[in-house]
């Protein structure tokens, strides 16, 4: 018999190569693969972490999701604590939960939140370098936030698909979008709230609305892009290291929403 | 002719071995004075930095400041330019002033203010790993506030001294101590301004005062380890990444505070 956990876990992704397991790399999936086949006792065949979704190297989560299925009962708090005092210090495992079998991190998502972080000012903060991307032209929040909102809605996001997506289709909901200047320290966050998101689809729609808020192209070229299905027309990918994968939904379908 | 140049810097200190020129390292006076050599076209012999001190590796710089004198004159706002155009993103100049050759960092510096961060909670955040301290102790930051202010004066600081410090005399002034929880981040600070710092001084009295935050000692503790004059009596030091130089005063002598 296995048990089956859930976890919801943090990582700073500036040192790891993404989420996802590649040859010769350090990735936050095979860091935890290790330690749970470590404290399972190296089974054969390995146990399996399945997240939510992959992250870029560089990208960042504040709750990304897993299962895995181990085979002793380890209470809950006791499996975090385990965790956590195996894993390096940019990993955080917040909370592990026992699910039934039909639980699946990544079928089940139904909605996820991801946050994107851009600094200003003339120069790069040192202490931000890693978690903010830097655009230090002048930019307008409200035209943003007002251009972000053509992005909400069903749409086929093929102008906002990187290459090499697997993706089969390219329609996805956006629930909400916000874009808002975040006063603690002054950056400015673009908030995204969907179904799921495609590659590198939201750095995609972050690059489009910075050039729309610093004025080199009008709101509505939100919704030709859009329409025109061509990734030429977003032209720009804004970089990983601002980008936060912020919480993953699980439940009833995204209609209920 | 050579033009004296203030610039005040911020780093973070993760990447560093600190401050000063360490044959072998990566230093922020070494990447300073390599890319200011390069700018004035390495001149023989080559240009130095003096900074207004040392930093350890990992302690961090939101205003350290250093003077340099350069063979050209560039206008200030510019100097801060080419500066920055040239250095990693994890040294950032702020501003760059021209000062007559009375200056002197190290020496005219006459008030530094320090700031350590503890971060409390079960495990240790990912994203503040490098910029806090960790302590996950229940501690009852009134009392610590409390307690500081015995630290406030002129004081024999031998206590709080770790062993390898050249200074001659152990006697410093601390015009104002503040231990206060910052409510952005629910962090606790622990502010010193004073005349000048001894050799992990701010560690050594920030791990005293954590000890009585969490009843291990009395308040009254910190009159009796100052009276003792004894490194022995204070135990711990608290760790590199929780510290940062605030604040570098230059200008008339202490005694105008």
């Amino acid at each position: 018999m296995m048990y089956r956990y859930k976890i919801t876990f943090a990582y700073d992704g500036t040192n790891f190569a993404g989420f996802q397991i590649q040859p010769h790399q350090r990735t936050v999936e095979q860091t935890l693969k290790t330690i749970i086949n470590r404290m399972a006792k190296q089974p054969n065949p390995p146990l399996h972490v399945i997240g939510s979704g992959r992250t870029d190297a560089g990208v960042h989560a504040l709750n990304q999701v897993a299962h895995f299925d181990f085979p002793t009962y380890i209470p809950p708090a006791s499996m975090v604590r385990a965790l956590n005092s195996q894993l390096p210090l940019d990993v955080m495992v917040k909370q592990a939960e026992l699910v039934d079998e039909s639980f699946h991190a990544r079928y089940n998502a139904h909605r996820k939140r991801y946050r994107y972080r851009v600094s200003q000012g003339e120069f790069v903060n040192p202490f931000r370098r890693n978690y903010t991307a830097h655009y230090k032209y002048p930019v307008d929040v409200a035209t943003m936030d007002q251009a972000a909102q053509a992005l909400v809605g069903e749409h086929d996001f093929t102008s906002f698909v990187a290459s090499g997506s697997q993706a089969k289709s390219n329609v996805r909901t956006i629930y909400e979008a916000r874009v808002w200047r975040d006063p603690n320290n002054d950056e400015i966050c673009f908030d995204f709230v969907g179904n799921g998101f495609l590659y590198n689809q939201v750095r995609i729609m972050v690059a489009l609305l910075l050039e729309i808020g610093n004025g080199q192209r009008p709101v509505s070229d939100v919704a030709r892009v859009i329409a025109a299905k061509d990734r030429q027309e977003a032209r720009m990918t804004a970089p990983a290291e601002g980008l936060y994968l912020v919480q993953v939904d699980y439940g009833e379908p995204a209609e209920k929403d």
